[in-house]
C-alpha cells in the first residue's frame, strides 16, 4: 500500500471542482464529486485516507489496475525521452505498440490507426467502411454507446469535411437481450433467431446496397453487459458476407482482457473487417485509443489519401502506456485471471446472491464484466426505481465499495487483476446493502 | 542539448512504421515518414544524431518547445500520484488546471469542460451552443478546420443520442483574406466591410432564428494564418449580438502563447460566448482540449443534464501536464518571447526575405505564427505548384529545417521559446533554398 497523505485535503479539491469544473453526462448544479487523490491495484483513496474498493475500474478502463508499476515506469521512461511527436513522423515506441496490438488481432489484421479515444476510434472505422464500400448507412443497436462526437468535420469548411460528410444514414435495429427481449423470445436460441431475422428485414427494407457498415460492441457495455446468445454474432456475421456489409466490432469496452479474452468476438468464433479499441488497451493511463485493420482495407489507402486523421495519433506518451499495459497483462497472465476470477469468483458469488436477494432479476457476464439487473418485481421484470438505485449506491460507496451504477443495474466490473479475496469483499458489500434495502422493500 | 544515441535505429523504427502503423491524412503505399527519436527546445533528432530545428512545432501545438523539464516533471509527478479517474470524481490537478485557464481567460468564464483534442472541444461548444441558443444551424467558414469528428453519437443507439442529433445544418461563408479575396476587395478595410456584408447576407438568407453560432478560428491557422483585417471580428461580433447568435472562437491553433498573446482573440478586443483549446495550453504532451464557458451557460446545465462527455474528460495525466505548461510559460515569460521574437526577429526577416525573393507573394503574421505564400508569378498570385513545393520542403529538411508546408504556403511557426539566433538559421536555410529554387526557376 502506498497511501501517503499530503497537506491537500478533500475540501479543498471539491472547492475547486464546484468553481470550475464542468463535468459529464451531468447537471452541474447538485453535483457533490467523490474525491479521489490516489490508488493501487483495485483501492483508491482520499487525501484523509479513506479507502474504496474499485468495482467500477472507473469506467470500466482501469483493467490493469491503479497504478501498475510497470505502465507507471513505461511512461515516465518516455516522457523523459520524447513526449509528442506529429502523425507524420515514424517513432520507435509507436510502432512497437502497433506491433504489439496487431499480434494480438487475427490473421491479416496488420495496420494500427491511432486515436485518443474509443469516440474517434469509431468515427475513423465507420468513414473507413464507408470509403471502402462506396455506401452511406451505418446499422447499430438501439441498446449502444459509441461516441459522444457528431459535428466538428461537418463544421470545417476546408476540404477536409468534402470526404467526411456523411453523419446521415445512421440506421438504430433492436439487438438481442432475452431478460427485456423485444422478440417475443423464451430461449437464448429463439432470441438469436428471431433477432437475426429482424435484422435482415431491416437490411432488406433499408436497401442492402445503401449499407456500408454494421457496427456492434461485440458485448453491449453500458448498456447492461448483454452477452449475445449463442450464434448471434455469426448469424451478423453471415449476413454481412450475404449483403457485402463490412462487420465493424467495438471492442472499446469489451476488449483487451475484460471478458476473459484479449478480445471480446474470440469466444463467438467470428472475425470481424474492422476493431475499434480504447480503454483497456493502456487503462486508460494516457488517452488512445484506435482502430485494427486488415490488409485489405488498409489497400484502398495505398494510393488514395485517407480523409482522416487528429493531431495526438500515435502519441508517444500514449504508446509508451500501451507498450507496459500489453506486456505487464501478458507477462502477468492478467487475462486469464479475469477469465478465471469471473468463472470461480464472480459467476458463482453472484448466482448466491441471486438466489438470496428477491431484487436480483437477472445475472449475466463473463470475466471481470457482469451485471447484476435490480427489479421490483421478478415476475414483471419491472426496474428497480431509480430512487432506489441511489440508494443502494450511497450504501455501497458508504461502505467503502465503488459500484458501477447504470439505470436499474449494477455492473460488478472490477480490474482484471482482482483478487478473490476482493470478490469475496464486494460480494458482502453488495449482499448487506441489498439485505438492507429488500428489508424496507418487503 | 540531451541528445543520447541508443542501440536503436532509424531503418528498425522505420520498418515497424510501414508494417503496423496507418498514417493521419495520407496515403500510405509511398510514405517514407521521417524518423524522430528526442527533443528538447527547437530541436528534435533522430538515433543516428541527425538534428533538426523545428520550425513546425509538429502540427503546431509544441508552444513550449520539445521536452520542457517542468511539464515532464509535473508529468511525471503525476504518474507517480494517479495517472487517470473518472469525470465524474473531483481531481485536485484538474481543479489546479482548469483553475489556471479560468484565471486567462475574460471576466466571467468560470468553467471547463476538458477534452482529448480540439475536435471534441468544438464538439462540445456546438452543443453547448445549440443547446442554449435551441437552434440548429452552425456557421463557419470555408477556409477552416475544426476537427475530423461526425458521427459516433449518430451511430450511438442509447438516449444519449437523442439530444444530440445535429450533425446537419452546419453552413459555410467566406471569411476574410485580402491577398485572395472573395470579396474583390483591394484594402484590408474594404475586406472587412465586405466579409462582414456577406456574412450578414448569408445570416439573413438561412434564416436568423435558425442559427445557433458563428464558429470561428480567431485566426484561421492551417487555412493560412489568415490575420482578420481590423474591425471583422468585432463587426462578427455586432452581427451575433444583433441576431441573438453565439460567437465561438477555436483558439485550439491560435490560442496559448502563437500569436504572442494567451488567446488570440485578446488583440482585437472581442469577447466571444465560448472559448475552445488543444495543443499549446500543455504543447499536446498528453492530449487534451476544452472548452471554456461563460456563468450565463454554464447555468444552463445546473438543473438539465448536458448531453456529452468522454472517458478522460479531465484526465489527471493531462491536467498536471496544462498546470506544468502554463506555469512554465507565465514564470519564463514564454508568451512575450513570441510577441517579442514575432516583432523583432520573425517580422522583419520574413519582410526581407519577401524583398529578395519573387517567389514569396505576401508574408502575413503575429506571434511565432507566420505564414508565407509561394507563387509562380506575383502578379497573377498563382500559387507555386505542389511539385515545386514539394523539392523546398526536402531541400529544408535536407538542411535541417523541419518546415511547415500546407499547399503553396510554409508556415513559419516555432515554439513559443525560440531564440533570434534559432529565427535567423531558419532564415538562413529559407533563403538559401529559395535561390536555389527561385535559379532554377527563372
Amino acid at each position: 500500500m502506498t497511501l501517503t497523505l499530503t497537506s491537500d485535503t478533500n475540501q479543498q479539491t471539491l472547492d475547486l471542482d464546484r468553481a470550475h469544473v464542468f463535468h459529464s453526462w451531468s447537471a452541474q448544479g447538485t453535483l457533490k464529486p467523490l474525491v479521489l487523490a490516489g490508488g493501487l491495484g483495485t483501492r483508491v483513496w482520499d487525501f484523509e485516507g479513506t479507502e474504496y474498493l474499485d468495482f467500477s475500474s472507473q469506467l470500466v478502463n482501469v483493467n490493469i489496475g491503479h497504478q501498475h508499476p510497470a505502465v507507471i515506469a513505461a511512461i515516465k521512461a518516455q516522457a523523459d525521452q520524447l513526449t509528442t511527436i506529429a502523425p507524420s513522423t515514424a517513432n520507435l515506441t509507436r510502432g512497437e505498440a502497433a506491433r504489439r496490438i496487431t499480434n494480438l488481432a487475427p490473421d491479416g489484421f496488420n495496420k494500427v490507426f491511432f486515436t485518443n479515444g474509443g469516440a474517434d476510434a469509431n468515427e475513423n472505422a465507420i468513414r473507413m467502411a464507408r470509403l471502402h464500400t462506396g455506401r452511406d448507412k451505418v446499422l447499430s443497436t438501439y441498446r449502444s454507446y459509441h461516441g459522444n462526437t457528431g459535428s466538428a468535420i461537418v463544421a470545417t469548411g476546408d476540404w477536409r469535411r468534402v470526404p467526411n460528410e456523411f453523419a446521415r444514414g445512421h440506421v438504430h435495429f433492436f439487438g438481442p437481450y432475452l431478460y427485456r427481449s423485444d422478440f417475443w423470445a423464451t430461449t437464448p436460441a429463439e432470441e438469436a433467431e428471431r433477432g437475426l431475422h429482424h435484422l435482415e428485414r431491416v437490411i432488406q427494407a433499408e436497401g442492402p446496397a445503401s449499407i456500408a457498415a454494421i457496427l456492434l460492441e461485440s458485448v453491449p457495455g453500458t448498456a447492461g453487459i448483454l452477452v449475445p446468445p449463442p450464434g448471434y454474432l455469426a448469424g451478423v456475421r453471415a449476413l454481412c458476407d450475404r449483403y457485402g456489409i463490412l462487420l465493424i466490432f467495438d471492442e472499446v469496452m469489451a476488449g483487451f482482457g475484460r471478458t476473459g479474452r484479449w478480445f471480446a468476438f474470440e469466444g463467438y468464433d467470428v472475425v470481424p473487417d474492422l476493431i475499434t479499441f480504447a480503454k483497456g488497451v493502456n487503462s486508460g493511463y494516457v488517452p488512445a485509443g484506435g482502430v485494427i485493420i486488415p490488409d485489405a482495407i488498409a489497400a484502398d489507402f495505398d494510393e488514395t489519401v485517407f480523409p482522416g486523421g487528429l493531431t495526438y495519433s500515435g502519441h508517444p506518451l500514449a504508446m509508451a502506456s500501451i507498450v507496459g499495459a500489453l506486456d505487464a497483462m501478458a507477462d502477468e497472465g492478467i487475462v486469464e485471471n479475469a477469465a478465471r476470477i469471473g468463472r470461480e469468483a464472480i459467476g458463482p458469488g453472484l448466482a448466491e446472491l441471486a438466489e438470496k436477494h428477491s431484487l436480483i432479476g437477472e445475472v449475466r457476464g463473463e470475466g471481470v464484466f457482469w451485471a447484476m439487473e435490480l427489479v421490483a418485481d421478478r415476475a414483471t421484470r419491472e426496474p428497480l426505481p431509480a430512487s432506489a438505485m441511489g440508494q443502494i449506491k450511497a450504501a455501497l460507496v458508504g461502505r467503502g465499495l465503488l459500484p458501477f451504477v447504470q439505470d436499474n443495474r449494477i455492473h460488478v466490473v472490477p480490474p482484471c487483476t482482482v483478487t478473490s479475496d476482493e470478490v469475496a469483499e464486494a460480494l458482502a458489500a453488495y449482499d448487506a446493502v441489498f439485505t438492507t434495502v429488500q428489508g424496507g422493500h418487503a
